[in-house]
């Protein structure tokens, strides 16, 4: 054993240095132009995690052509708990490319934040967990409990391959609770734990109405435009009261108890400020607060919409298609299974005659989760979020989606904490992508705390939660 | 004098050969990384009309940084009227290119048509209307009358220059009335003429909701979404009954007489399968019939709308912009100016307030046109096309738009005829555009005969109409 604390270890330059080879690592999940990209940063991390010290590093296949999960092992402290420690390492496609003050793929330090696409979901928060890791390690020569590594490749594409990596390797993964470098701490301001997370489904709708594009001029007026069409059917999906008018939308949702709520409305949160930061205004489902929308409420967002001439200039065309991308996220009661059917039913029903509707590319549908309240490795990351930063953390749920967690409950049967060190205002999913430099010391100082509160923890205490 | 009539002159192989070198020529005029092809266009047609025995050959420039039209004249008649030849070298652009069966700027021919990006609207005409010219002079060494030429690069973009060419060129461009090679006959198996078009005007919109994409999970229910807010606006634009929603937008509409309506209501047009043909539906403004709903009623259409993620699989962010690219077709009666003004203020209105929204790209506005009905050259272009063709034509009119018309009854005082070979389904501004091979002879004989029919007239028959 080193007289050194693992802390000590921690190595600023050389994890900067570190987490810059690693965002060049160009991993788009959602497009196939970078598949090459993602199978170069499966190198770099199986390298990574063996210099560590993990084994029986190998590639988890879907066996649905889709990308490749990465997992490792130490599991060298029987008697104690066994936890599979979670990361994603695909990103969102960098687009719009223009308006990002640096290269996506070349990290950049300004003003106290480093840019680069997936530096706050999820390249960061991973390195930080495997940094903590590495340190515990280089002090001890071992690690305080059995550790298992997940790093999953298909997180922003809904995680298609999850579930088969999942059951068909429910031995391999098998452990007494997932710790998710995933999930987004909530305000930089404030120390919070996140509980829950939104579930999340989604499908393209394309529409046709005549075999081609028409001269608005020898047709305009007698056939129908499938723009108007699209916009008609997306403007029909809400109504005035910024509800969500798919039959049945809301009928199962369960909100949080009296409690919760409570507590939700002591949170010192200026809507209209956060808002304003990023040059919007309050908005959405009426009789809801903000937080209430974000983290108790359903929604569903067109994420993409085109037809017709986009060019320079114009066209006098009358678009014979139109597309659309629609995903929801999903709050506790509901299920995805039935508002996916009641969404396309509903949808089909909007769709005028002689209007040619398709559906395609289902992805997500996953269940919301909630980690129990008592559960023991929540109890752990609360003391070392508050050893480390000296506050109580505030209990808050997450409006985004974790597909692993409802998932790893189906199959493994287990729980999900999540415990991330990237902050929710970080642009992610958007150009300048950023994350706090001071979140790389605070996170590995947590992560250390965390694994050494665990080390104390008995397997036991993780059975009949 | 040539003993051989100038229809003996007309070589349909040589004509084919040269068709397919303009056609080559790719003039969009819309979009500025087509410049030099516009350029090389001009000098292509330059040398053409030199050739065939125009003098004073020059381009104009309308001094607003658009594309030259090119000029020419033979005046060697005097005693004789003169006509303004119309036809526009521009074209639309070639998107979505995919689409295509063959490429675009390559003229091929398939089952009696032939197809590339221009050939029907406007080239094919314009080349049909030169090569009469030529196989005149090639008769006789001389015209019937006095012929100027005048070729537009700007019809496909709402003739910008085109005011300028004309109020700083009166003297150069007076005639006694425009002869136009764009129009387009109505369909193939009927002799018609145009004597009316709809004019034509629009601009885009776009509205901001935020500074940046935003990430789905953390923001979705408590921001607006920039395409959730296009498609109410756009959605809104048109009601239930497929009217236009603009206040006063048919407030000026004035329709055809007693006499014109019966005549259009005695047409054989079989409104369902001419939408069928185009794997469309019978649609539109209720109260009204397909044909009245293309020639004597005014529109609205959404040409583009895009905003959000459009690449493969999907992306869950919520779009902070969204743009919409709008024209309407306008009829006798409606001033443009003032349908504009009502449009721009309708969608100011529908935009919600924290909303940004701006107009910017205004194109056209030109009005609708109707030729005199006792016209001396549309009587003549009437006895040409029965001389050539065997039918007295039935006189109809086009949804379409010829910007030239409006503007030249109010700049040159005088008036236009379409005498056009191109026909409506030929898929101009669409993919596939092709123009019948039929077409060349039929159309090249009828323009001799036409031209010869002018020789006849008194410059008098032109004046006080």
């Amino acid at each position: 054993m080193s007289s050194v604390a693992p802390v000590e270890h921690h190595d600023r330059d050389a994890f900067l240095k570190l987490l810059k080879n690693y965002l060049a690592c160009q991993s788009v999940s959602t497009d196939p132009a970078y598949r090459e990209e993602m199978a170069k940063t499966r190198e770099f991390l199986s390298k990574l995690i063996k210099d560590i010290g993990f084994t029986n590093v190998r590639e988890l296949d879907g066996g649905v052509g889709g990308h490749n999960a990465l997992y490792g092992e130490w599991l060298e402290k029987p008697g104690k708990p066994t936890l599979l420690i979670y990361g994603h390492y695909d990103v969102q496609p960098p687009d719009p490319l223009d308006q990002w003050l640096s290269e996506p793929f070349d990290m950049q330090e300004r003003d106290g934040k480093l840019y680069a696409r997936g530096i706050s979901d999820d390249k960061g928060p991973t390195l930080i967990a495997l940094e903590a890791l590495r340190c515990h390690m280089a002090a001890n020569n071992e690690l305080p409990f059995n550790v298992k590594i997940l790093l999953e490749g298909e997180e922003e594409t809904g995680s298609p391959s999850l579930p088969n990596i999942l059951s068909q390797n429910k031995e391999l993964l098998s452990a007494d609770a997932i710790l998710s470098a995933d999930g987004a701490r909530w305000r930089a301001d404030l120390t919070a734990i996140n509980v829950g997370s939104r579930g999340n489904g989604g499908f393209e709708i394309s529409i046709k109405t005549a075999d081609l594009d028409l001269h608005s001029g020898r047709y305009g007026g007698a056939v129908p435009n499938a723009l108007h069409e699209m916009a008609r059917i997306v403007a029909s999906l809400h109504d005035e009261d910024n509800r969500v008018t798919i039959p049945g939308f809301y009928d199962d949702v369960i909100m949080p108890d009296a409690q919760t709520e409570a507590d939700l409305h002591s949170i010192n949160f200026d809507g209209q400020g956060w808002t304003a930061n990023i040059g919007s205004i309050e908005f959405g489902e009426k009789g809801y607060t903000t937080l209430q929308r974000l983290w108790d409420r359903p929604t569903l967002e067109v994420n993409g919409l085109w037809g017709g001439y986009q060019g320079a200039g114009s066209k006098t065309v009358i678009p014979n298609q139109a597309h659309a991308k629609i995903t929801m996220r999903l709050v506790p009661g509901q299920d995805p299974e039935k508002i996916r059917e009641a969404a396309k039913e509903y949808i089909k029903r909007l769709c005028p005659e002689g209007v040619e509707l398709t559906i395609t590319g289902d992805r997500g549908w996953t269940k919301a989760y909630a980690v129990p309240p008592a559960h023991p490795l929540l109890l752990a990351a609360e003391k070392a979020l508050e050893d480390t930063l000296g506050d109580k953390p505030l209990r808050v749920r997450v409006g985004a989606t974790l597909p692993l967690s409802d998932l790893v409950r189906n199959t493994l049967g287990i729980d999900t904490v999540m415990f991330s060190f990237s902050t929710a205002d970080e642009q992610f999913h958007a150009p300048n992508e950023f994350l706090r430099v001071s979140a790389i010391d605070e996170g590995v100082a947590a992560w250390i705390k965390l694994l050494e509160l665990v080390g104390e923890q008995s397997p036991q205490a993780y059975k009949n939660l």
